[in-house]
């Protein structure tokens, strides 16, 4: 990615330019897979954009794009090699989501049974007065 | 997407094609973002193809892309609507995984403090051995 931010703070940064080693899957000039070494489960894995951004919403959508092009190939190769049954995708943005490291990365998290893993979900039910409210809030900021 | 698949009994092909009415954020050719009609948390909407694949491994990367391009703009879009200070974007593949429906989708989970929601996180310790194995294992399969 031509002119992509950088910070020569951040270790993610420091993975991207090789000045940190890693458990590399993949690499091409803008984005870089890994394995996570704080691993949820067998074959958790990172794809992250060499380019610095801390959360999805600072992102161009050809960064996002440049990773997320890597999901199909790498979710196969990470079934294959785990035997895994189910996989999250996640990317969690912001302290309050979960985002332990300030620049953007996606997980890839096999599932097995029993694993006790997964997101919590407490579902609740759409009203419709205040979905009518919701959708003009937010296609008026799109 | 030219000869995107189909499947006349999925209830998202049906909000795709319209049979079936959401509370639609946004629309194109390939794809539609919508609320979800079981919310996690105010503003917790799906993004979805509207061909019909069931996991992101089936897709070719073109279809994920059509999708993943939109979540910088539906991200800060649904910020300013709901001022959630955090956000996760999470995608399930298999039951085991908890995919609830079998139309690949894509969640945006606004966060707040106390929510009780997120990621359940018991973070293992990647083995170097055991990591250099798992490395040529999932490359192979690239």
């Amino acid at each position: 990615m031509p002119d992509a931010p950088s910070d020569p703070t951040c270790i993610f940064c420091k993975i991207g330019t090789g000045q940190i080693p890693c458990h590399k899957l993949y690499e091409d000039e803008t984005v870089l897979a890994f394995l996570d070494i704080g691993p949820l489960s067998h074959g958790h894995c990172l794809i992250i954009p060499k380019g610095h951004y801390v959360t999805i919403d600072q992102m161009p959508p050809e960064a996002v794009t440049a990773c997320t092009r890597l999901l199909p190939g790498l979710s196969r190769a990470v079934v294959a090699a785990t035997g895994c049954k189910g996989w999250n995708i996640l990317q969690n943005n912001g302290k309050i989501a979960g985002q332990a490291v300030d620049h953007l990365h996606f997980h890839i998290i096999p599932r097995t049974a029993g694993d006790n893993l997964g997101y919590r979900w407490p579902a609740g039910k759409l009203d419709p007065a205040q979905a009518k409210v919701l959708v003009e809030e937010i296609t008026r900021a799109l």
